[in-house]
């Protein structure tokens, strides 16, 4: 029995690691979890609980909230003004790794998550904790890094055991896409069969994706890249990132 | 202008560190934080809020919870059994340092709180984070050693910043105790007038310290050690830890 934490989104990434871990990496016990901290795109939510469900694991959707008396607020509304929590700013469009998709950064976010996932970890006995960061999420978000995601698990196993000895066991952090391109991951998905058009990507949360912000454009070049099939439907298809080595 | 983030659980540690932060170490900005993860001694919250009202500081709940559909529990009811988070466990009475004790860890508890400090730190350009772990805790916790909060504080700034050029601002993690001892921090307070009487150590939850559990006994001591006196009432504050040494 081998027993993996994973964070599942619902995005490409997220679901097509946690499909990984399941049918090419041995684990037949998969703990998955999404995190609710007031993200405008709550749709992921409703669809980390359906691909969660088709692949037989555990699901939570831990919430990080804040007390304001007589209700709950998301934790969002502390963590600063990124786009992805201000319901009043406007979501870039372009491609994902332009200057502006910086302002999609949520504080801390990646060391959040998976401090929670490895207190769950550390209870259910499980042997990993991974994440779906990529290679190209290194060039906008230093907590993609895989040198961060590194000191992130020797940190939380320093914490976790005394000695070496009893390092034994202690689960560690694994990012698997960390030298991957979306492009690999869009043929792994691809391979395996997992449900493509049911993942979510667009930061918009309209019915369907957008194709044209930021984790959109990402999506479309991605299956482009790779040669397969992209069986998502989006509201806008052709708009084309203006690709500077083409002028 | 300097500002710290700092964790206030409402115990004699956590508050003598806010007021130290403050008094003697320049932060004129104080945002504190308490955190709802279900633990059983909830009284804690309700003394952190008089604490950082005393104390003019900005002050945060930050709840974790999992959705359960219908309701939120807590977010201990999927980080295992321990007893402060089992409503149906026994709080064990003893001397902190004792072996039962360590049924009193909660896993990655500071990992979590600290990754979520850092975050606000992040987004409200604070100059440090801290939080009031000492030399005693060591001995029961790995994640309060001073080679954990090290490790974590480069691993949060290696997530925060691209270049070491960039690490100029960029937040510290500091645990000002870590080489004090639960005496140092006694006679601290109560030179510094910390409202030692409002503090809150028990674990057990009643109305009064109960005097017995492991933290009631740490704390007895600790101002029996500095030589100053106890302002809190106990239940039972006779009861004495078999000390092996006077044997």
């Amino acid at each position: 029995m081998a027993k993996a934490v994973t964070l599942l989104s619902g995005g490409l990434d997220s679901t097509t690691l946690a499909y990984m871990l399941k049918e090419q990496m041995g684990f037949d016990e998969i703990i998955a979890l999404s995190f609710d901290y007031g993200q405008r795109h709550k749709k992921e939510l409703a669809v980390a609980i359906q691909i969660a469900r088709g692949l037989g694991a555990e699901h939570h959707i831990i919430k990080l909230g804040v007390d304001e008396g007589a209700y709950t607020a998301p934790l969002a509304t502390v963590l600063g003004d990124s786009v992805l929590v201000n319901a009043n700013a406007e979501v870039p469009d372009g491609h994902y790794a332009d200057e502006n998709m910086k302002q999609t950064v949520v504080p801390n976010r990646n060391a959040i998550m998976l401090s929670i996932a490895y207190g769950i970890a550390l209870a259910s006995n499980a042997d990993v904790v991974a994440f779906g960061a990529h290679a190209g999420d290194h060039t906008i978000y230093p907590d993609c890094r895989p040198e961060f995601v590194e000191s992130l698990s020797d940190t939380f196993r320093l914490g976790a055991a005394w000695t070496t000895d009893e390092l034994e066991g202690v689960p560690e952090i694994k990012g698997p896409f960390l030298f991957k391109t979306k492009a690999d991951i869009a043929k792994l998905a691809h391979d395996m069969n997992v449900p493509i058009a049911q993942t979510w990507s667009c930061y918009k949360g309209g019915d369907i994706h957008c194709g044209t912000c930021g984790t959109c454009y990402e999506r479309r070049e991605a299956f482009e890249v790779a040669g397969v099939p992209d069986p998502t439907e989006y509201l806008d298809n052709t708009t084309k990132y203006n690709d500077p080595t083409e002028a």
